[in-house]
């Protein structure tokens, strides 16, 4: 602690990287394998934050865990990518033995689509008539592209942007669960498909159903119940279907919380599983099959790492990530490390972190991981995520879909 | 309502354009004036949803009542960016006789910067040497730019890189309110002031304070009552610098709720307010000096416009704006000309409205204007915003710094 240097205080490691100051782009003039790839030898806790950081043991673990089950339960995955909103984790996800991504929203499906994600499967309908035709558009120039359609006329709709894009285009009916999307199970989504199958410029795939507020019932018997409940009407109408002669080569559902139940409903033929790449705090708390009240089979992979900023109270530390870095969802972000810390994302700007005790004393410029609340809308917020093996930045992918929320 | 048109159903307005189709360009090769302009003629009610739209006249008018106000009161505006984050509205806000701006974040400060914002007083210490490093390059390209500082070390650190990159760097000392940034006020911050003096490559120009609790407490008088008082300590701070000899020529802190009140504080040179341009649900209930319960000197120009996905259970509907376009900041998004409906934005990709009572029948594909729970989450989320004149698109404006949150 002697000489001139004491008198500089330099916090290790905090160098405070940016992106573009990561990325490697290789050496000047070269071919580069990998676009994204980092230069080497740059440690997480160097990144400038708040950061998105990707523990890349962790979520190919989980990618690699959800494949091998789904695998045995005869349900391959047709991964939800509003989670992610990035190309380079969708080519992963395909890679690995996923049949297909879904997206949320046309401008993600449009992403993706040209990304080179060739089979995207957009899950909501198309309620005006300007997304209707950039849907068809889409579909003339991406065979793989598959439209949900919940209403008879947007299905009128839809076949006749299909016509004027001289394509027959793919669609599956979105049968409700609850009041949020989708046609109700019944005489109504039966129509609908019938419909469909008369219309010269559809060609009827099946059906989807998702059920989004089973997802995260806390105990595996208690949502097991649940969403073999709630599933019941639709998996009818998906038999009436069948026994009417159409089209029932996909019956798409479930997600993180139901990959293994919805093999035992008649009929699925995938699931839409999503955060199990990640993890968050909503789902660790939801239970395993073996009754651990921990959500075990997957690892929270995704955090952002954040600097402390104010450490000038007892029991109070401000830290630089609030909302506009980890959203106001519940339960709060959860320190890595410091079971005693309460994380509150309530400012624009700033965290609060509350504690009794800490496993240290925590200066001005330190740094702390922080699981994130809820995955999906905190990486929206980003445009990059650090892909970090052990504590070195591997690469940094571009969140390809990031805002694409039209 | 007779012919072959009514077999296809088609909802007048939503022909849903997207930004680059919207933007003018002006004719090929010619010189555009603004090179954010809209083509001319289209609809606010023809974009796709979500979109983030500025009523331009009520914006304007805001701004203008402020400068008026302001002028009157003597505390000119030094508005804060990390509102709207938007160059074309921070030009604006100069023009009309803001003082500078401020950034919340190093990214911020530094779009703005390069966006031809000359003066930038950045309202947060930085705690990484990086970020100090940035920071002082910042200031040698730009000389307006002015830093907050808080800490002994973090000043010796500025003044150091500051000497690396050869500039005397203007700084002023953040003192708090509150456990969240900020020195507390006394002698620690007298001392700090006088610390900065002696470095030899730092310029002290003042102070600045701010109080976020108090902006949104309801109730004028209570308002100011709290303003005044958290307040005192940290005017007293400012006289004893003064005192000291000191340069005090910047005493800078207040908000949109505490704008024409900050000006009874003994010193204060300017107001750092930032939503008086848009307003939200969050400011409308605080209440004006007249006594009356809605802020009314600010009338809500800021918008998103969302289109109804699902009509079919009796008082629900859903909307394609959820929590990734409108956050879930309460209170929940007002929406325009419907006092009986219940908008949660709870859902990631799709808002849910409940009401007994609608001014009319909504179908698919209808549009909703909802004013934003809290603007700066809100406009965080989105590229750009569209200025809206009457009912037509006048400009499109980049969200300059957009994700900037490092």
């Amino acid at each position: 602690m002697a000489g001139a240097s004491a008198a500089i205080w330099i916090p290790q490691p905090v160098k405070g990287y940016r992106a573009a100051e990561v990325l490697s782009g290789g050496p000047a003039g070269a071919e580069v394998d990998d676009p994204y790839a980092a230069k080497p030898g740059i440690s997480k806790w160097d990144l400038d934050t708040p950061a998105l950081c990707l523990d890349l043991d962790k979520f190919e673990k989980n990618i690699a865990t959800m494949q091998a089950a789904l695998k045995k339960l005869g349900t391959p995955s047709r991964p939800h990518a509003k989670t992610h909103k990035c190309a380079a984790i969708a080519k992963r996800q395909m890679a690995t033995g996923s049949i297909g991504i879904c997206a949320a929203k046309l401008g993600e499906a449009d992403a993706f689509l040209n990304a080179g994600i060739g089979q995207v499967l957009m899950t909501t309908s198309n309620p005006s008539p300007r997304k209707v035709r950039h849907a068809m558009q889409l579909r003339k120039k991406h065979p793989g592209f598959i439209q949900a359609v919940d209403e008879e006329q947007n299905a009128r709709d839809l076949s006749a942007a299909a016509k004027e894009a001289g394509v027959v285009a793919d669609v599956v009916i979105d049968v409700a669960v609850g009041t949020r999307s989708g046609i109700p199970a019944g005489e109504g989504a039966l129509a609908l498909a019938k419909l469909i199958d008369t219309l010269p410029n559809l060609k009827l795939r099946g059906m989807l159903s998702y059920d989004g507020g089973v997802q995260h019932v806390k105990g595996f018997e208690a949502r097991k119940a649940r969403a073999l409940k709630t599933i019941e009407a639709n998996a009818e109408t998906f038999a009436a279907m069948k026994k009417a002669g159409l089209n029932t080569e996909i019956f798409s559902g479930g997600g993180t919380g139901t990959y293994n139940i919805m093999h035992l409903v008649p009929g699925v033929t995938d699931v839409q599983v999503g955060s199990y790449i990640f993890m968050d705090m909503q789902y660790i708390p939801i239970g395993s099959e073996d009754g651990s009240e921990v959500y075990k089979e997957f690892e929270p992979s995704l955090t952002v790492t954040t600097t402390v900023m104010n450490n000038r109270f007892p029991g109070v530390i401000a830290t630089d990530a609030g909302t506009k870095a980890l959203t106001l969802n519940k339960p709060n972000p959860g320190v890595i490390g410091e079971p005693g810390m309460d994380y509150t994302a309530g400012s624009d700007e700033f965290g609060t972190i509350k504690f009794e005790k800490a496993s240290k004393d925590y200066k001005i410029g330190d740094k702390l991981d922080v699981i994130v609340p809820h995955c999906d809308p905190v990486v929206n917020l980003y445009d990059q995520i650090y892909g970090i093996r052990g504590d070195k930045v591997e690469v940094i992918w571009p969140i390809t879909a990031r805002g694409k929320s039209q």
